[in-house]
């Protein structure tokens, strides 16, 4: 990672990199436009299916260029291979992407990680180790451990190269769409929306400000975490849970991404569990596409009207995981 | 129409005009580029995401190219609206386009169609009439009841401006991708390969012949009308079965399509419904796309050696549903 100036944890200069270093491992994820009054909404909307990605989510773009970024620095990559905790999707990712490069991986998940979920990484090759009610006592439980093997640990949002890997999707978006006014994001820990307002924020001299895009956070009500920290101009632990608690149920933002999200992200609006769930079934009914509650979240603001497009605008729609339960969905 | 010379039903011409005729009622659908060694195959594969069309098929394309060809015509679309007989995607889409249209519609079905699909079908605002045990008998209970009503009949793939319309599919495929050595497209009544071999032939003087890109059928063994009717040279009546007859169990192939498939498409290769199933899984487990069973059919060949591929030969594989029962795929 390069240096940067000022208060900026990534520029996008690291997305750039982060771009070219794993661009042979990641898949360019397509993205669909919708027909005008789509879901009633007089806005022309692009949604970006992210769902498609390795490992069924966007984690895969920052578990790569944490561990490639790893094994190019002297350092390297510990004999022990990589650890990580994750409520699911980016233990999956950090899973997939150590197979691929040939790395051990011993991956810390909650009890809330649905068994297909823990099946999933055990068949991706990871150790698993399921321990604790939530994604922090997880998280916890595999500094521990990472403190006896000198094991990699990527972290599943707090981390440059993290940040940057993510903010690739932006990068690729912004070439297969141009002149977006508006994106919408789904957060969690933020470490998505972290790298996505990095990649479109103005820097003058470090000093992030918002782009010509407008990136908007969306929350489940139950998770609302950059709300929280957005209000108390630091990020806070919240209660966390509902129906995308697996997904979004990071307790607080990360530090990093508050730095970017308090200068350049134009806010956080919340939804409903119902309304998440009724826009998981809609992107079925009408786009043929499963996606995980998490991958509906940013749509749902559309849907539920908590963020109204102005007539004719441009918005992009991150569907970024797929990892659903299909039994919830058909 | 235009007229075309010789004996080629339709033209490129044709094509292009349905393509313009059409532009506004459909999606554009997404492709998707594998990477390298995907399934372990040593092609490079693109996924044409025709699952993600609207009413969740390719049969849209046909549907607003029959009714607005109609529309269009000195006679017009009769009072009594339109009607068709479907195994389930086609009547989805004559339903889904005669309600955008403003259109009545009257569909017949078979008894094997799902109850989701039928639901679905009351949903676009059809009508419905559930009779017969095969396609077949549902087609003919329709004649009959069109003789009655003067409705405007819409064919499942035997007729010209279906032809043409499902052949918009290639048209868009080729502008997305250049140069793909082959297409892998499933086949029923053959209305799709058809239309996309029409596309893709070179015309001289009417005569087709096979064009740059390779054109390659799919059926599964228990519907393969395509493969009887090559190898009776005349379309034939064959018995259908299996677990993707609901999509792809049509008990002959069109007389049109026929004459652009002997001479314009390269062969047919049939795969095992155990090989479909398969792959429809591994649609789910590698990328997160539920596809019905017909929308796996293609792919199929490739996972299951039916089609056996060159090292680097750029393959186009055409995932033509996502009409899915998710209970079979999770």
């Amino acid at each position: 990672m390069t240096a940067n100036p000022g208060n900026a944890p990534i520029s996008r200069t690291d997305i750039e990199a982060a771009a070219h270093r794993i661009g042979g491992y990641v898949r360019r994820t397509p993205v669909i436009a919708l027909e005008e009054g789509a879901f009633g909404l007089p806005a022309a909307l692009f949604l970006k299916l992210e769902s498609l990605q390795h490992a069924g989510s966007f984690k895969a773009r920052g578990a790569f260029n944490a561990l490639l970024s790893a094994r190019e620095s002297s350092r390297g990559i510990p004999a022990a291979g990589v650890i990580a905790a994750s409520g699911g999707n980016h233990g999956a990712a950090v899973a997939y992407a150590a197979q691929a490069l040939g790395l051990h991986a011993e991956i810390f998940v909650p009890q809330i990680a649905s068994p297909a979920k823990v099946q999933r990484l055990r068949d991706f090759g990871a150790e698993i180790r399921q321990t604790g009610a939530t994604y922090a006592e997880a998280l916890a439980a595999a500094q521990v451990r990472q403190a006896e093997t000198g094991a990699l640990s990527v972290h599943a949002y707090d981390e440059v190269a993290v940040l940057a890997g993510q903010g690739t999707l932006a990068r690729e978006f912004e070439a297969q769409i141009a002149d977006l006014d508006t994106v919408l994001v789904a957060v969690g820990g933020g470490g998505l929306i972290g790298g996505i307002a990095a990649w479109h924020a103005d820097a003058k001299q470090g000093a992030l400000t918002p782009g010509h895009t407008r990136i908007i956070g969306v929350e489940p009500m139950n998770c609302p975490t950059l709300h929280a920290a957005l209000s108390a101009r630091a990020p806070v632990d919240v209660e966390v849970g509902g129906i995308a608690a697996d997904s979004l149920g990071a307790k607080r933002v990360g530090n990093l991404m508050f730095e970017i999200a308090r200068r350049a992200i134009d806010r956080s609006v919340l939804v409903e569990d119902e309304a998440i769930r009724a826009t998981q079934r809609l992107l079925w009914r009408d786009l043929r596409l499963a996606v995980e509650t998490g991958g509906a979240t940013a749509l749902a603001a559309l849907v539920a009207g908590a963020y109204k497009p102005r007539i004719g605008e441009r918005i992009g729609v991150v569907i970024c995981g797929g990892n659903a339960d299909l039994a919830h969905i058909g």
